[in-house]
């Protein structure tokens, strides 16, 4: 595979299986990507070295998952200017409002884009990444585009089996 | 002004004090805007158009603040493979935990990259723009690294004066 | 059957089984229905176009339910004049407080009826949409208050079965 | 004024301000319609009586307001089969969460259609009532998208407002 | 059995179980009681029936459990002077948020006595009811206190159990 | 005045305005009560040993008022056998949902009966210390019933007002 | 065993599971702590009486786990001196949010240090007492740098297992 | 006045006014503290420095002050072994609740001793400290215990007050 473009961070591997929506969305669309469990409180120098070389490494965006207090995402985006997207994880007890507020209240100049909490975040993380990138790579844009237009099939195809079974 | 390449939307006139600051910070760095006032729901064909257009007129991300139920920015998402950056703004008796949720909690395939409730968010909707854009833009980049430097600074004054006052 | 004259409409397939509660109401009261899969964000086009012809194709009311973000209700209420029923779905780690505040939070001038979060609130978007119907079908209002009076029994009985179990 | 056809109650006169919102938008319209101050708890009787006796005296809609626990909508609700539109008011030290999940959280077979918190919602119960009545009244029904295009005009005013101030 | 003096009132089957709690308690203090499910919103006249009758029939106190928007409570309270206590029961999605609020937020001169979610609070509406009696019934008051005295012997013995475990 | 029957208790003075509210009630019922300072924590000894000779001093029911963490009644309730109305004061940033949720979960066997948050829920602990009273005091029942009835009788007046202003 | 210079309490037999974790990791750094279930309502006077002893018997902290209204960190806080750390149980329906707001809410002057809800919290009031402990205790500082440097080489394990799934 | 043995550590300039409630309680027990302000995202690399050197530096505890996303106290508490002690504070329009949740909810391992929401908390940080040091300050500790007996004359002066005023 290519050198990666984006990476995809978690703090823990209990993270991982939510965090797979993200790599299989980038599969699907050749994206190259690269995986790392680092932790903002356990592994925070590794941490900050991975943020700090991102750029370098030919990094364009940054995903970051994170559970409970959630701090990952902004101290990653606090030692990169790249942009990093946060997915709260749905893993403490309150059940991911704790890692929503957490990721999303980031105090001015230091922005997170926080995704919905879960699985279905940790996909839109991968969307939100080709949005970015798709600006200047009108192959990728042809392909998402193509993208939405399956989805909207599938839209239409669960139409047509609902209705089906509630006749 | 150059032609815009961040489009600054709000549903309602009342959240012009709120996205201003979104305007201000883009003004900081000479990154040209526009702002426009358009309804998810009392002009929808209109935010529709806004959406559907703005690639092609030259938009690269679309900042959409919104209170209570905030439709804006996802129904924009929808209309686009812009990024769509949301902020949620505290217009409601709910003080912007409504918006928040909202924003954030969208379904897999049409990302919103949520910032934080109010002016803070309003802020880094800006500040994220400029690192997407930094990643094509190298003059944008050392500006943007010189602010952070520049943030810093403050910080650092902001620490001498609280411990003058503190003596 | 009949031309509908509710239109259930649901944002994605998984939704479906809360959903059925609408349908099964409205089926025992013998008002012709229609079930569609439309999606606010991933088939916005179709979702606009349902909701505009939903009154020329004679529908009277339409019955929305969404989980998360939970846009559809009031995308659709944006596209027509027709009322429309929102009905909150805990589909996300939320546990529906999200789509709660998604659909009741709407801004001034485009209402929605919202009911409470999963089947109870899907059952009741019908219910709602009976005592509206019966306002101009006297038929339709007798049925409802003989339905209210079987409830009642059905109360009475439960009365007598948790009063004998508890002896 | 003709025989009032939509019924405003609210439980305690501090409602009447919030409330107003819904009376304005139906004069707007030449609605007629009736203002009530009774209790679910303080008057339940007359409120009971008032709720039995709507349908008969010409009412086709009840549209209530109340806070804090926000008991009133539902009450009516059990005693009538016409719609009944809650508005949930952030008069509590709770801010309205609290009349929010009273008023929308009804049980199966009594439902209660809620709004937005606040003055807003008291207004969208009104629009509400308005797009119930103009199924049957197409003179109402030219109004109800003569007032939509106007709402998307003063839309579009803000828009030229707003640009012209962030130039 | 004597005649009843504590009345327990849920308004669904459903609530039986949590409920059972408060009977249990009242049982093994020889407290006569009566089981009855009575809707706020299903049979409401009845509800009405049983708390205007309740002080003639000799009850000192009603116990009501309900979830959801949990009206019943409160419509109780309005309708006997009797001392009402609340029991909110977890049943909906919302995990019964919704159903405590519903209960504790009355307004000023209608209270009912707000115990905490499900069955601990079930239990402890029966014991708070049994301290109002107690008041005047010098046997109950002895029970009361054996019973507390036993109680805190359970917790001693859990505490030897817990320390041998943890050796 | 008599031997008081009532304790009114807070944890701190910040709290008495708030908790006036009960003794305004009691006041106007002729019931003789006490108000005392004691903090759950900053006077824990005083406080149980207020706690435990209510009884002997003649006082039937305890209304204790707290805020924030608001363990006051919940203290009380494990030192005397004597019923514990607890009122839920918004005095944290919190505005009132930590104390309603600190004195309402009370695990079984230790119940406090909550009112709702604020002055309304300290007019209702005298409310509700009112009837537990007037079941051993027929005058005090019939005064209840008096001011039950001036109550509707104010609504009504209420009703008056609200339905002029808005002709 | 030396003598214990922690206690570990906890409100109930059913609190035990969780405590468990903040015994396992006073166990694995050999700092000697003894285990109690005492409860603030049920057994208060011996809660007391150990808290009071606490400091004379040797003790230098006290954890206390509790779950709903989660008294018994705040109550011990109130009878000694001696540090108090507590932890949020999820026991209670409300999943813990009323337990952590109930422990963090405490007035000023008697405070109590509050952890993440549920096991990781009951582990980190352990290790939040090691880290005091440290503060006179070389030895233990240095296991305490050395658990952190195994737990950093713990996350660079999974680092290499999820890298190594994810290809 | 001496080398200082607390470090209070505040993200902005913005949160010295509830600092200072830490600040006060040190000074009135003459113990010797240092005032910083540096952010966990704006001066990143000045914070870690900053809670690396504290324990070389004499710091034998850090208070660390914050809102919203609120991550300084975790930062601090992953680059440094001493004991953190954290304040939420209600600066953001969520009042609180998200960098309460941000600070408590830390992960095993790395504990933050989460402090009451505001100027309480800021005040009990500083009370947390005191009863930290104390342990090895006989001094300390018999001030501290003045000081609770200090404050709870207080209360009961409180109670004089308030019982004048409510006769």
């Amino acid at each position: 595979m290519a050198e990666p473009v984006v990476g995809i961070v978690m703090g823990s591997e209990s993270d991982a299986e939510v965090m797979r929506g993200a790599a299989d969305v980038l599969k699907n669309f050749d994206v190259p990507y690269e995986v790392t469990v680092s932790s903002a409180h356990r592994t925070l120098d590794r941490t900050l070295e991975y943020a700090r070389s991102a750029g370098k490494r030919g990094l364009k965006l940054i995903i970051a998952g994170a559970g409970g207090a959630a701090h990952l995402p902004g101290v990653l985006a606090a030692a990169t200017s790249l942009p990093v997207i946060g997915v709260p994880i749905d893993s403490s007890p309150l059940k991911g409002i704790d890692a929503l507020l957490s990721i999303a209240q980031m105090p001015s100049g230091v922005p997170v884009a926080t995704m919905s909490v879960g699985t279905a975040g940790a996909k839109n993380a991968a969307y939100f990444a080709l949005r970015v990138l798709a600006a200047h790579d009108s192959d990728l844009k042809t392909k998402l585009e193509a993208d939405q237009a399956r989805t909207a099939g599938e839209v239409e195809a669960a139409d047509k089996r609902v209705k089906k079974s509630s006749e």
